[in-house]
């Protein structure tokens, strides 16, 4: 008897009818009729459930007929064709053995559960629709965007985790340490003596691989990182996490327009590989989470992505007659009002911003010829505003070093990121994307605590 | 023009023959005869470099003819063939972009060097040929796991990498913390005050997903996690990183065997993947790094494992007649040069021992009905030994809180762990692969230090 799953059954209908199969899975629901029942089963492998029918023939009946909620079940039965229910089949059970009973205070009954208390439950949530949907989502998100690199040759890095550095530059760092915390060891000037923790010096969690990911599209042309970044800020807003994962691609003899090109053409391909290959899902989060989904990611797929520089879009802000929240002065950081505002109300699609004011950007973005702007775009999307932030790196040894000291940075910090423009240095562009600012976007799931299996936020480490 | 990569005009020769096209890189070597020059172009998309012809007929003829080691160019010329050359063909220059010179002490100059001395130049030593096929065999094999797991419908998992418990089981952990080491908190008992931490207590760098896994394979039924995992363990050896990563399968409904079945498919795969994608670089660790590299890979492809118990594992040890440095007692631990023997001279392939004595294995494992042993398997190679440590793990509530209790450990510490056994328990089983082992397996590269870009080790977290 073949072992199938529940998505097998449902994508390949046709070869398993009047066959004998065998499946698993947890129960959803169950519901009694004289001596019949009928099970809605879930493996996970797929969105919908499969119904079961049994009857009191199995010699269990007595027993499977009070199956509580989640209780696991293997079945063997016959696929049959059941033109007039809700699925086009059922299954027939000959046998079904009980793997585990779920206990009755099982936290996941059929009701509707906030998020934040399902967030409490988030070793169970994903046997609930959405948080199942949303997980299969995301790896086959994670998957989409491995197979796009890798088709086109990019070389997949694993950039370090543990930082001796505290100069990624991209925000507030997590310590870390095997130092004894109660007795910490100090030298002969009383400050902490660092050569007896683990690396023999201070080190952090990374912020960021871009600085490793330049390193090696200076030696394979075009790379990409995908592993999690840290953050220690204090900021308890839905959109920020402490731990999440980044995509950071890096092309070396490419300019900020060869990033722009790329960087359409993944965003619109992980839309298209989801949406062709978890229909049921998305046709779920476009009817119960957000009902504007389709139109939105279609809008995306289908469009031209407009490039505006800075410049152009503070024109446009401030011709545009609206009042902001922050007022437009050439100068300023875009925020997320000004940023949805233009891809929203003037282009209504996504939009690159290019050519920023170089001290609100990093030290390593390529200063352009006025001297006053560097060569960064950011992407902005409607619905969300930024969703990706990317530059062409400073590739001119002189300019890094007069930048890097404008910054008032020290440039021993920076010693082999340096030598990368001594040694063949060339024209090189890449972009961070945070994946799951991507997941939400795609789901249109507004808190990035439900895209993240077990997340770590501002005082929470649950689990 | 079209843009062509160096592994493109190798692949499809045919099609670009008599072609017009531009390619870039960084120059391997240049030699002058006369009027004419001849440089080794690579640009890191693949193993071998492209033959680039050129004459004083180029308006920069003077500067090209003194280009140094690793400058990066861009070349536009015909592609032509070269029937009597090394390469079939080569390109013809019509024009040659100096994108970037090489400082003439650039330190990876055309010798051989120590691998030593190449860590110490990790920015740079992707650009060698040893380090450039590395590296790309590691990206190739990363996908190739992905892509094995994907197509046989398991769920990628992102697990923690902060942990809030220290009860993962696998080894020294590293702490983590936003605290001032030089003034920390204290309560009113002298304690460190961890209330102040950024995630209001205790954390620490995760050491493996497994419990995560676990849980998600528990509504997704086949899992798997693919992320880095740290041990602060002062082990200064060949094979032990701080940072690495590890791959970990987990399938719900599934047993001991099936977890054999799955980990010796996908060994299989991940090894024909990367021969069949890379073979120019596996010719190469096949000659100049392990000359025996062929032969023990086509081994592993084309075997059935043989799979044994952990007593009769002891009994053919006990019996071979071998002096072993540690002796062979049922109870130990097997040591490298007992697993060793096992695969290498007992059975000459790889081997699964099961059915390990619970005492030197961990508490998650299921207990076996002998109450002796557990359902625990080592995968091991010829050539290493153990490359795969995994189990059937205890899916029955009362059995896995005793023991716990056994192993001295805290049941409040591993409540969500332990509710997965109340609601909907069932059979379950999984497994960890060290990632750079396998990397280290299929490119003869003795020193982990060697197929992890930046790594970090006792005393070492540079770059």
């Amino acid at each position: 008897m073949e072992k199938v799953s529940v998505k097998q059954l449902f994508r390949n209908t046709e070869e398993f009818i009047s066959k004998e199969v065998s499946i698993c899975g947890w129960v959803r629901t169950e519901r009694m009729s004289k001596a019949f029942g009928f099970i809605e089963l879930n493996d996970g492998s797929f969105f919908k459930n499969i119904q079961v029918v049994f009857n009191d023939e199995l010699s269990n009946f007595e027993e499977i007929s009070k199956l509580s909620i989640s209780s696991s079940i293997i079945v063997e039965g016959k696929v049959v064709e059941a033109p007039n229910a809700k699925q086009p089949f059922e299954i027939h059970a000959t046998n079904i053995i009980i793997e585990g009973l779920s206990d009755s205070d099982y936290p996941l009954q059929k009701k509707r559960h906030s998020l934040e208390f399902l967030r409490s439950i988030a070793h169970l949530r994903p046997r609930s629709n959405t948080f199942s949907a949303v997980f299969r989502i995301r790896s086959l998100a994670a998957y989409a965007i491995h197979k796009f690199f890798q088709e086109r040759g990019f070389v997949y890095v694993h950039s370090p985790i543990i930082t001796g550095s505290d100069c990624e530059g991209a925000g507030e760092m997590f310590k870390l340490t095997t130092l004894d915390l109660t007795d910490i060891p100090r030298n002969e000037e009383g400050k902490i003596d660092f050569s007896h923790d683990f690396f023999g010096k201070e080190t952090n969690l990374t912020v960021s691989g871009q600085l490793s990911a330049e390193a090696y599209a200076l030696s394979f042309k075009n790379v990409y990182t995908f592993g999690p970044t840290f953050r220690a800020e204090n900021s308890n807003t839905a959109r920020h996490a402490a731990e999440f994962w980044m995509i950071e691609p890096e092309m070396a003899f490419a300019d900020l327009i060869d990033y722009m090109d790329v960087a359409e053409d993944m965003v619109k391909y992980i839309i298209s590989y989801v949406m062709e290959n978890a229909p049921e899902e998305m046709e779920f989060f476009n009817s119960f989470i957000d009902k504007g989904l389709f139109d939105r990611l279609n809008n995306v797929v289908n469009s031209e992505f407009a490039r505006i520089t800075y410049t152009e879009a503070v024109d446009l802000l401030k011709k545009s007659g609206e009042t902001f929240q922050y007022p437009v002065e050439w100068g300023i950081d875009l925020q997320t009002e000004h940023e949805r505002y233009i891809t929203e109300k003037i282009f209504k699609k996504p939009v690159f911003v290019t050519d920023y004011p170089k001290d609100i950007k990093a030290f390593y973005m390529r200063l352009n010829d006025d001297n006053k702007t560097v060569a960064a775009a950011d992407l902005l999307v409607p619905g969300v505003g930024e969703i990706i932030g990317g530059s062409q790196r400073e590739e001119r040894l002189d300019i890094l070093e007069k930048r890097i000291a404008e910054m008032g940075l020290k440039k021993e910090d920076y010693w082999w990121y340096l030598e990368l423009r001594k040694y063949g240095t060339t024209k090189h562009a890449g972009y961070g994307l945070g994946f799951e600012r991507i997941i939400m976007y795609m789901t249109g799931i507004s808190n990035i605590r439900d895209v993240i299996p077990f997340p770590r936020t501002t005082g929470s480490a649950e689990f």
